[in-house]
């Protein structure tokens, strides 16, 4: 609803607003990059915002919104910075792009599920993004080294929050222990998928965080938590997950459905 | 969950978190006031976390989310001091209290409609909670006093945000103004029972906020921002509305079913 002589307010606003925001514009590699981390984190704020009217306790409500509302803000910088490239805003990017133009890849895209199954989709990604905005702080793009120097301090707590999830449901009842473990079964075929690399991330260089290379730090967590929980990593095979490439799963489409909707539905959203 | 052998920890947390925690006990009476203010915030915390993936713009995603969030932590704060009359816990009096045991008003129950009628009840609701929290700051009842205190900084936030859409809405284009126009003739009929008085406020004297008090205020802030916008006030009757002693319309049902099913699924929530 920008269409009220207030664009530049707006604008201002925004740019105060969104880490790394007034930067030089994006090249176009750095902005396909940007839009792999940045429809991660909008896609899964996406689905958690949906637990809050869901969650099992008011509690649980305001700590799942809250990281909704942490990840909606990475997203936010990480589109702005994209469509710096090609005159894009966040919200062109988030409400008129189509499913093969989406970059997410395919773990965020599972549905909630039940409580156990959010919360272990919750401690791969946040485990991932730990490690990603933590080796991201030094890339040799100053904007993106911006927004993750931001994002890492809400994602810390982001971890945090799953980790303790796990730990509780994998020691709580029979139930809540075979939900767990149910949940870490249906999730972590989509694991492998965040740490495949790419020809994109070669030709990014010391821009981009290698994803073969933030392997170790999730696994030395993984090995932590799990054996804490006595939970064993399932012997499953990796899926054909091709998020980065805008191949998506069937959820996308319904998520996408809901979130653009009403943008859609009144372009600019001028009415 | 709380069946994990943490629950001191979490009441230890609670207590720390939520204004006026760890009071005396609420008498009867101011239990039920209570409980007037904070399901009002629990239902349209509900509602307007339903927009998070569905606003017009990434921005408002944000800033409708925010409200939500800080509406859920004043429910929180309320539930909990009146479930410390019958020693219920928040999560009890959110989850397990069934339709005609709510005392939230109708306006809150309305649906969120289109993007206006979602502004026009929330510019009422944050007007008339700005009004609220400013005359219970001196509440004879500590408790309430330091609630109040806390919640006005973020309502008066609520109300500016709802003020400003309303004058984008109706400066802007033919369609936005004429949805807003509609979505106040939508929402006015349900205006007057937020400033209903009753036995309940009688007898509660100084620790409560008397409702017909609080109308003046309300209306001075109308009158400014319709006059600003050149909206008329419609011509409609009051609704029968009574929330304040469970009798709900039909929405509150759907709500209550989303907010409490998982809750009710798993008791206690402890699988």
């Amino acid at each position: 609803m920008r269409a009220h002589g207030d664009v530049t307010v707006d604008e201002l606003h925004l740019a105060q607003e969104l880490a790394g925001s007034g930067a030089t514009a994006a090249s176009a590699d750095i902005a396909e990059y940007a839009l792999w981390l940045g429809d991660d984190a909008l896609i899964l704020s996406q689905q958690l915002g949906a637990w809050i009217s869901r969650a099992p306790e008011l509690e649980e409500d305001v700590a799942l919104g809250n990281i909704a509302l942490d990840l909606l803000g990475h997203a936010r910088s990480l589109l702005h910075y994209a469509g710096s490239f090609d005159g894009r805003s966040e919200d062109d990017l988030a409400y008129f792009r189509d499913e093969p133009e989406f970059r997410s890849s395919w773990i965020v895209e599972r549905p909630n599920g039940d409580f156990a199954q959010t919360i272990a989709r919750q401690f791969v990604v946040a485990t991932y993004m730990f490690e990603l905005y933590s080796a991201l702080r030094s890339s040799s793009d100053e904007t993106l080294a911006a927004i993750a120097e931001k994002a890492l301090k809400e994602v810390d707590y982001h971890r945090d929050h799953a980790v303790q999830w796990m730990l509780r449901l994998a020691g709580g009842t029979e139930e809540s222990r075979a939900r767990i473990v149910r949940a870490i079964g249906d999730v972590w075929p989509f694991v492998d998928e965040l740490f495949r690399d790419d020809e994109l991330i070669d030709r990014l260089g010391d821009a981009a965080a290698r994803p073969s290379a933030l392997r170790g730090g999730f696994d030395a967590v993984v090995d932590t938590v799990f054996h804490q929980a006595e939970l064993d990593i399932p012997p499953v095979a990796a899926s054909s997950a091709g998020g980065r490439h805008g191949s998506h799963a069937t959820p996308l489409g319904h998520i996408l459905a809901e979130m653009q909707v009403l943008a859609r539905r009144h372009p600019g959203a001028t009415w």
